[in-house]
């Protein structure tokens, strides 16, 4: 979706949209969008409609080239992701989960949470400029489990997830 | 320096600086920047001057900008010394560290080293396009300091450096 372009028009929320919206990583994802909107161009968008920016439907992903450059905004929509992971384990453990996301103009990267010296999330994003989810609650149902499993982690090894996190 | 500009010539190595490229850091870096050699281009450099990229005399620094964005050479520059961390540490453990530095265009970053689900290394990354060392010995001293506290984290927490790492 170019710059120029506007922005299409959000879908009408279905029950499970709602639903999913009010989840702790929801929530966490859409505080996270909201502190990096400086300007606060975002303001009059409902939580929905800027949870609706991960999702891409079949038509939304056929208007997507299949190779290519991602650009900024791509980039930093993948950072926010990552952000609200981190956040949503500080909600659960009070420990803040510290993303590192490095992405490769080739279109793919490695995305990192830690928390203290303990590496929570790992993962290998590929197709960096079309990285999204079919739905809403898919989005949310991902986000949720990454956190419950790294919540997992630090209850196991809380030792490490301690070390120099002061 | 600029791609224009001609490599300065090294200096003549002193005892100091020629047991210095014996050590496991140091040739594991070596073997990092040859790895990443695709076009044989270093192939008559000794080791001594490839590592000599990473000292910044006095009058080296004096004549880089104080602030600046750094180029793709300083960054590459950066993601080999990690990766050469990561490499002595498997010759001293039978694990690779795997590096993940992520450099902001403002001139800073964060680089991590991570074994298994353990992260044995954790730094920020200041004055990108000044990243060296005052003489080839203190960046083997730093280097050799990093991988060995790598490898007492590795030996502490064995089942943490071992989770997912098959």
């Amino acid at each position: 979706m170019s710059k120029l372009t506007r922005r299409p028009p959000d879908p009408i929320p279905t029950e499970e949209d709602l639903a999913a919206v009010t989840t702790g990583f929801a929530r966490a994802l859409v505080r996270v969008i909201r502190a990096n909107d400086r300007f606060g161009i975002l303001d009059q968008r409902t939580d929905f409609s800027l949870l609706n920016a991960y999702v891409l439907t079949p038509e939304r992903l056929r208007a997507l080239p299949v190779i290519g450059d991602p650009d900024a905004r791509q980039k930093n929509k993948i950072d926010m992701y990552y952000s609200g992971i981190g956040l949503a384990i500080d909600g659960e453990t009070g420990q803040m989960g510290q993303p590192l996301v490095r992405l490769h103009s080739e279109g793919w990267g490695r995305a990192m949470v830690v928390v203290g010296r303990l590496v929570v999330l790992d993962q290998t994003v590929r197709e960096v400029h079309r990285f999204g989810f079919p739905s809403l609650s898919k989005l949310v149902e991902k986000g949720t489990a990454q956190v419950a499993a790294a919540v997992e982690l630090i209850r196991q090894y809380p030792e490490v997830a301690h070390l120099y996190s002061d």
